[in-house]
């Protein structure tokens, strides 16, 4: 692909031609792939969006946390509604256009159904809210219980960012389970951009989990983890090998990522590949590679120094 | 806790009724645990306010990297008064809305002394700005002579995430000292968030630091490091055990994070933890994992290949 | 460097005197090291305007992916326009600035000629943005064909942070291999920042390339890389020592990082060091630490379990 | 009053130190007005936030002219309940600073009850809207049936100036009638900014009331207007002359504007002034000066031709 | 109308009760006019738009009075084609509103023709700018040579308002002639808004035209005026009176405003009212009330003093 | 001036196209008047850059009532000097501008000496505030005393459009005998344009000066004002007659507008026109058009009743 009209530096031309002729060029490309209508059709989400609904989801479930404080409890009702309101808007929003893109995708006809379904799901998140607050108070205090540098909750709300990974990855988790497209990856997207950490939304992850520090954390789309479990940065809940069908293409969706169960402590860079099962209680040590199942209650270490020590100061 | 009104979807219910049910269980359960008046008292310090104070003393610390050039020596001046007085007006308040808080956590009255303390630690943190770039040009040298791929200290300055981290948790940690709650904390998560540099602003570092590419960087609270220490990415001061009091809670601010001594280097990804000291002079190597401490002058570096090669294409 | 007039906190010394000591005394060091003139001679180029360039060059290069949809192919092509416009406008105006600077570090004269040059760079770089696409177009097939959990090219397009990495380090690359000075790294440090990934502007990379997850992965400036190659978080592709010149000084610029043939795949944490060459269609497994070349075809696995398993529930 | 350190321009005082002049002059001239205190105790109303208050009203009492469409009936419902919940808390913080300024300028002690004063007269505010709705809509009527260049509804609501002020002066007189103070007056100036039509918030008007064009209409503050009432630019409804009470000062509040009766028609700059009653269906012409009453049913025009045409031409 | 809930204040009823009251009364009235699918279907055009297609036209039709200076030629070129590209989508896409709901307001189907006249509209608009230049430089030389206190063309574009009111003007009248509803009506009314000069956007004015202060300039839509006139302050070119048809409706479009024939100033604060003609190269002077026709080179004054004075002081 | 490019409608052309030949053919005008090179080099004042600066030497010259509360007066001290040195800083910059345009225009040579000018008018205008600040505390004491409706300071000085237009006029005009080019009459056509009250930054106003409602007021050029004078809405000060010098142009700054002796009152709508003197205590009743001086102690007013009144009710 060349740019049109650009051929020779040296001629009299224009950045003004220049620019017109990168235009041609991409648009010729885009016909070519068989684009144009498609651009001039759909719109995808956008992340600014994405990233409002987020921050109302924060002020809702967290109200005094984020946002200003309220006059009195009248008004913190008022502007609780407000800010649901608000926020499921630009949610269906936001889905209806995942959804009609889909459909595109998967050659589906039924505009009308997307709607429909947007609403449905929106409906259907909103009204699991409150439950999902008490599993993030779970997760808090988790967090204040697992870091002897806490130095109270409100530490944990506003500043943690393994909190804030978590927080947005049991929103996004909650609405691909209702069947939403794209909508839950570019929400943990924007928790990885944050934080340093990766979890997939299609992850299971049970009640109190604490990561601490968490830069480097990768937790695998089919990953399950238990009750009370507590991660460290860099650690990866991962996959092994990827198989393919007959015709060269990859397999997607079935299990390939770990199951850690309850009361399991992971520490810092350890990875954890495949779909092996770490069993209750156990402890895996810092920097471990482990592609092999270990059974409940136990303690896995890098096994001896791993390293020498030359001294030349004597 | 159970959203109110939104016992059924197949009812005639509509998204208004249910984000209103939402919003009930939301309040009931801020009742139950008796948090809405302190919704209505306490103001948390904004986040966006913690950015442009660091934004501020950026312009102040760094004239002339941050911000647009000033037409003469006058309008130079004429702008920083500017950006210092902004800066601590803002300064104050937020630190006014911690120091409330703390107050009310620790159940002490006089909300007036917080009025006066939060002066008095915005007045002291000011007067030790000067020092403060001195400190930071040593950082800045460190850097370039460093890093064979710097090109100068603006690039330094500008770009580079280490400068940045160190910078925010120098500002962070003079805060810390003068008695600051909560802020530091909020001002070095912003750091982590900004460069994957997690360095808590209790930990006390030397002159001429210098982390490079930074990434997965971890330093606990209560490290210590020395002068012209330089560390990379990935690399953990940690803390190897928690220990609780007789309760079952953890002990909270004892030492339990390395003390690193003047002019030591920690390659890539290794980790120390526990409070061990790492002597003087000492050379870490990559992907170590140390739990021990090394004299000064020592050089540690993992043991063998520690990996086999399998070569199929002979 | 003291803060003038700030002497004693029990004197009567008001925040506005103290904050012009501060201001009085950061003027006196930059009088002291030389930098008023400078300050008030020139501009560094803005971030905001290098994440604005960004932003515009990622909805010309994916429009329809960034962006609102258009309403037809004539508006579409207006559009276009504006935004090759906007963004060719821009980037000469930063780049200019960084020419000018650049000038006078190394003790040059000449404005005009920074003008002529940020043109002439800023016409050569739109030029090849038509081949840029066809190159970007392989990493993202390279994306969703590398990873089972993929569900369309948006998601790669939209959300993957390794796809972002990787065109903006195309972006500063082309840019850099031009002349142009200090704003490639800010474009790099910008992609950093957002994702974990440091690839230096200088390193050279092939087609289809693709990161997965990607935080803390980190190559370096003479890095090279050939087609097909496919690496996870945490890798690091970095240099394992820093000759000096006989004054001491680092020697900067030289071949210190490995070279990567073509269909490789490194997995997650490894760390491969210095000026060593990774044969073609080899496979080095994760934490692996590697700083001897390896043949084509080669498998590189971390050497036994490396780790101990104690079972205390049996 | 001098600016200090300001005195002579030749010196080699800078723009720095003036500027410091300046504001030295102006704390000591608010500290002699004994001012300072009082700027440190009470917030104004701000503009901006008037401005929003009105806006948002707009949107409640007209949906669909103003703002975006609804995608559906339950869509309209939140974003109206978000625009009244907006609106109502705006204004009891906007009333609520009215209120406490103005019982210190009374000398009055209470701030609490300047707190509930706010929020019963916001409350009685919200509950007559309903209400304003059916006279605004008559006054929709009144311009489209007057005015031969109006093509329909949408263009009186969105365009008319005339309609504008009035139904700013409607919220206005509401709140005014409640109790509050100063608020109305600057809703009223800020409907006179925007359409050069005065009208004191204090005015009563009838039903069916139509001002075309508009500019320059003032119409003072003990005004009374009856229904159908239609007038023009330019027209004052002024007062004649200012009684002062036996030490000089101005007699404020005592009726001293005219009385408009039912279905009467005033054309362009016509004035009328004191407190005179037009008769029930009276029409006044253009460029009138009237000072004295007239009976139901007459029609006064300016006498005789009024000018002289001299013709050059022939 | 009552507002719902809202019956008695001194029961427990919640501001939040109140303001739903509220709403329920609101969409109950929407529904009785039967409005509520309307404002689900319709957007109108939004005023914030509408001014930045000005602003963008001014930019265009003014470069370098209005917007930055641009560094050179081709910069110049590029960014007036960035304004044109980016005045022209907006002006189709609020004329597409406005045509879609003038359609259903008459009845009319047909969504898709409605795409294709804004698009046609648009379309010829741009086609004429070039001409408008030379109109609107006719105007600026008008004003320069008609007013005394002109330092120049920039004082004359930048800040006259008589100026600002007739670009905007000719602009609204150019789209009114091609068919355009309600959107000229919003231009003009936005000018009026800035200038206190209410132009409609159907009146039809010749070259070099000038109106001096402007403020209370009233000019109806049947006007028609000729070159080189120049008008004062507080001018109203209106109608006499408004006939109707047999039910009483208003008759619309018929010519009922004055005829200004070239050459032609009228003086401040005049009216002339009706289907009249004043003849060319007339004078009317300050204060004079017109009802009739006037010949050629007539000069129209006040006649007599119109005053009587009385000395006190003799 | 045709758009090149745009001959045929019905031809296959695209908007783009059109787009283009506008911009072709403004360029081209451009190119024929020879502005090109005139609008890459200078820019003129950016009209909200004028706003921003009215603003801020509002919250100057007004603390409390323009602006938030400060917390304490050490607060108010910095925040004052920080809106001096914003507002200094701003005004240098665009007088700047006018001085360097200007320049052009007069075909003087010599950028540095307009910085130096520049820099010199700020100061002065600086050094002259607090003596600006008794004059307007005299305005507002004026207002208060002249208006029946007044309910305190605060109103007039917040809500006032008389007094808003007075105090712009006394900074434009302040500018304006400091040599200050084109800017003070872009504050004045800014004030006219809020207020409908249109005073030229030359006319020379004394003390306590109330201008009441105010829409329609214009004050030329060449006015001169004395003490104690209040004017209504609708006054005009004109100049008769423009004499031309012997080419045919406009005599351009010799005195053409009334004298206002002290203590005068002008009722609303009257005109007074040319270089006539209203004698000291004078009263100027409403309507009247006034060519002749009149001595000191007059009473004008309108002759007659001046209308007809028929009863058509009796």
């Amino acid at each position: 692909m060349k740019a049109k009209n650009c051929k020779a530096r040296r001629s009299a031309q224009s950045p003004f031609q220049c620019n017109q002729g990168v235009v041609d060029s991409i648009i010729e490309h885009l016909d070519r792939v068989g684009k144009v209508e498609h651009i001039c059709t759909f719109d995808l989400p956008r992340r600014d969006s994405v990233v409002r609904i987020l921050d109302l989801l924060s002020m809702l479930l967290f109200p005094g946390y984020f946002g200003k404080k309220a006059a009195d409890r009248e008004k913190l009702k008022l502007r609780l509604c407000n800010t649901a309101n608000e926020a499921s808007e630009l949610l269906e929003t936001e889905m209806h256009k995942c959804l009609l893109h889909a459909r595109h995708e998967n050659s589906q006809s039924g505009g009308d159904e997307a709607g429909e379904k947007a609403k449905a799901i929106t409906f259907d998140f909103f009204r699991s809210l409150p439950d999902l607050i008490g599993v993030l108070d779970g997760d808090v205090q988790a967090a204040y219980q697992g870091d002897p540098a806490a130095t109270g909750n409100e530490e944990v709300i506003i500043c943690y960012p393994g909190f804030r990974a978590i927080m947005i990855q049991r929103i996004a988790g909650s609405l691909c389970k209702l069947g939403a497209p794209l909508l839950p990856r570019i929400m943990t997207e924007y928790a990885h951009s944050l934080t340093g950490i990766d979890i997939h939304p299609g992850a299971v992850i049970g009640k109190n989990f604490f990561i601490d520090h968490g830069t480097g954390v990768v937790i695998g789309e089919t990953t399950e983890i238990g009750d009370n479990v507590k991660i460290y940065q860099g650690v990866t809940l991962g996959a092994l090998s990827f198989p393919t069908d007959g015709a060269g293409n990859l397999k997607r969706g079935f299990k390939r990522h770990p199951t850690i169960e309850d009361d399991v402590i992971i520490y810092s860079n350890t990875s954890i590949l495949g779909d092996i099962t770490i069993g209750k209680g156990s402890t895996i040590g810092g920097n471990v590679f482990l592609t092999d199942a270990v059974p409940p209650g136990s303690k896995v270490s890098r096994e001896g120094p791993g390293h020498k020590v030359q001294n030349h100061s004597g």
